[in-house]
């Protein structure tokens, strides 16, 4: 497995890292096409706006130098980015002048069952809730216990994602995808001010798909809307978009927005 | 800096770590004087609580002999173990037969100003809440961001430790403490069910408060509550009892009760 830590490939960082004592710092999943990061700018810019708000240092040029160094090595497959405060003293506090390490981890490209995209997917009905927390809401940050408990709810490969809600019972996203819904040809996608992670994948579809005169709404989704919807689709950096077909014994048709935004993602992902 | 992973010296670890990853896994500090660790049976049994939970594999007796020969190696101070489920592939899914990685880092007695014990401290008033998760709480998880971003309100030494609320404005916790409040003789802590930390030392002080005949609640406790307490105190398992002398403009006096829990945290951690 190819990785790197501060630049420099390695397969081992420092017991002191703040990253492993508290889940400080946050992470992109890249998708890595030809040598390139796809939709690298969005990626960097979340991960900017996550050190923004945790108040970890970013040098940007730095990483994007590294990011597009490693892309070049990796050639084809998943590039993650952890960057984490780095080294810490005992105790929560940050260290006055933290020095954040960068993790780059490459994997080969993931094989779903090319069915997930064709046919769509079934989704298992997570009874793990996602808590709700404004200071961290929207990032992708190292603390993921919740999306570990939700992704050991079910193993058969039956099920290729899981529907996370919130502790209100609101409708949030998949465990390691965005959600969204279709009704009335309006592309719905929910809030994310309390919990839940805003994908790039969701941005850039949000973004096309105003681009081409689709009405988007992004709020909160409560479940009977979500059972009542025409379509539904997930999204992710990785896989770009899977048609929802089923949850328990509810079922949805695969329907032409979800091609279209299929389609469109598919443009960004296929090298 | 002592430091153990798995066993033997160490200072370095896998990058795949999946306490890196996703903050998955649990840990423990742990005082240790004159080479054994204090509270060892409630740390351990607290750990075990927590893998069971969170179905992490647990090999305890594995795990209480390397504490102890560390402990013996450490003699005064500070051991920190962290237990991970160890490495991971890609996604949340834990992996089929983890290998947990135990993680054990020393450091020296801390040095608190004598006064925070003696004359009591004064409590930041934390704008940052605890999200609520009953499937955490509880629990001394590796996600800690809540208290890494709760610390970094304050830097002055004036405040010693900061309240932490829960999102509805219950009084939880501190930072790195639990809290008890005495009213009509008797102690009060939160209900940890829906967030914060069980520390080792409040069930400790529990039980020794009760075996005294002192009356305890375990149960919610509102803002105003705490304010018209008669006495409040802070504790954990490294500097015992700390009283709580003020918050903003509001002040307490430091009670007997008080001075009893803490002369009995001091029985504990005198070596």
């Amino acid at each position: 497995m190819l990785s790197w830590v501060d630049g420099a490939p390695a397969t081992q960082l420092s017991v002191q890292d703040r990253g492993l004592a508290y889940g400080d710092g946050l992470f992109e999943t890249i998708a890595v096409r030809a040598a390139q990061p796809v939709l690298s700018e969005r990626h960097l810019a979340r991960l900017a706006e996550g050190c923004a708000r945790l108040a970890i240092p970013l040098d940007l040029a730095l990483l994007t130098a590294e990011l597009r160094a490693f892309c070049g090595q990796l050639n084809e497959g998943v590039a993650k980015l952890i960057l984490s405060r780095g080294d810490g003293l005992r105790g929560y506090g940050p260290p006055p002048a933290p020095q954040p390490r960068r993790i780059l981890l490459g994997s080969p490209p993931p094989s779903y069952p090319a069915a997930y995209a064709e046919q769509g997917v079934r989704l298992f009905p997570c009874a793990t809730r996602l808590g709700e927390q404004p200071l961290l809401a929207g990032l992708k940050h190292l603390n993921r216990l919740e999306q570990v408990l939700a992704r050991a709810e079910w193993q058969d490969a039956e099920h290729a994602e899981g529907l996370m809600r919130d502790s209100s019972g609101r409708v949030i996203e998949g465990v390691y995808s965005n959600l969204f819904l279709v009704k009335d040809s309006v592309l719905i996608t929910a809030d994310l001010s309390r919990c839940g992670v805003a994908g790039v994948m969701r941005a850039e579809l949000l973004e096309q798909a105003r681009a081409l005169g689709v009405e988007c709404q992004v709020r909160d989704i409560d479940y009977a809307e979500l059972l009542d919807a025409d379509e539904v689709l997930l999204c992710n950096s990785v896989y770009g978009v899977w048609p929802v077909r089923a949850l328990g014994l509810h079922d949805w048709p695969v329907g032409s927005l979800t091609r279209k935004l299929q389609a469109i993602a598919r443009t960004l992902l296929d090298s």
